[in-house]
């Protein structure tokens, strides 16, 4: 299956300059004139391209969902959030190399990996901020896993301090909490809820952080 | 309320140098090299600087969630999204001035205002794409909402094609469909579900789109 949509160039939007002023391994910096199939005016617009990801929800047979606490330069803080990784071929947008692609990341980020019969399920796509990048990252239900025999092995770039399974309850309080704070995982804890896959029930917390 | 720990400088994160390479009125591109507390590598990271935002999920008095249709150049397509814009200041994050934009971009993209009697609730900030960006939205829900006498005036710039108000299975379906696909609308769910404040119950579909 080939998510054709998501990358190719849509139809009906027309180029008209594109000025690049910054590119480097993670990123290009851009200034486009474009036209847009709905309008005559023509939209001057500064885009940051980006490598697409891969987002992987890791359940155990018990139901919970492993996180990995990750250090993120950008914000300077340590988050709770699911696998990830960027995909090196940006034209390589079939299911199943993504999903390949997914359960490396797992393995490598959190030494969980699929369980005999397990089975890895596309959740579809999403943008992390489509006002200023193309960025994309492509959802994937892995179940259910389990710790493998050789471990983690993340690179030594990606500051993973810790990996942890939490159940339901716990991701709902952390979602109200904001110890849960990154589109990553918002995203993919309501593709999960709306699919039937997860519940995260209702947390009311009456006045408590927010 | 301040929610200073969002932007100040965090403790224990030591930046050692940073180079600007490309700088106008949307973004920052830097190359930096911080050490981190936990660590004593220290990480050379390219970071785009944006100006945070609001994001605003609007509920009617009938339980629906209002979304605008946006086209989006970065993406080359149109989205539908809670309304958000961006905060002028990086420095002002009083929950109260936060909110009095929340409502005025509502109020400009939607033309939809806060009934008499309404409230809007700050449901915490998130992350966009914390790997490479500092970007960072504040979450609020206004309640109820209605129609507003002056009608919607969005910047011309913002092309808004279409607004509407959806149901929560609506909500659900968009979600599972992928026609609700960008990060602010995807975290606010998140949000709202696990505050107990939206249900998307479970839409289970066998194996439809994803």
């Amino acid at each position: 299956m080939k998510l054709k949509s998501a990358l190719s160039a849509p139809e009906g939007w027309e180029t008209i300059s594109a000025e690049t002023h910054f590119e480097d391994a993670h990123l290009t910096v851009s200034t486009v004139e474009v036209r847009s199939p709905e309008g005559l005016k023509v939209h001057r617009w500064t885009v940051v391209r980006r490598k697409a990801a891969v987002i992987v929800a890791p359940l155990t047979a018990d139901g919970k969902l492993v996180l990995i606490r990750q250090e993120r330069v950008p914000i300077r803080a340590a988050l709770w959030e699911v696998p990830a990784g960027q995909v090196d071929d940006a034209n390589d947008t079939d299911t199943d190399k993504l999903a390949a692609v997914a359960l490396r990341e797992l393995r490598e980020e959190t030494g969980y990996e699929l369980s005999e019969g397990g089975e890895v399920l596309p959740l579809g796509h999403f943008f992390s901020s489509p006002g200023f990048t193309d960025e994309q990252g492509f959802f994937f239900l892995a179940r259910t896993v389990a710790p493998g025999a050789s471990g983690s092995s993340p690179a030594e770039s990606e500051s993973i301090l810790d990996c942890r399974a939490f159940g339901p309850e716990e991701i709902a309080s952390m979602i109200v909490t904001g110890e849960i704070r990154d589109a990553n995982t918002l995203g993919i804890c309501a593709k999960l809820v709306a699919r039937g896959l997860l519940s995260l029930d209702a947390q009311v917390f009456s006045d408590g952080p927010a």
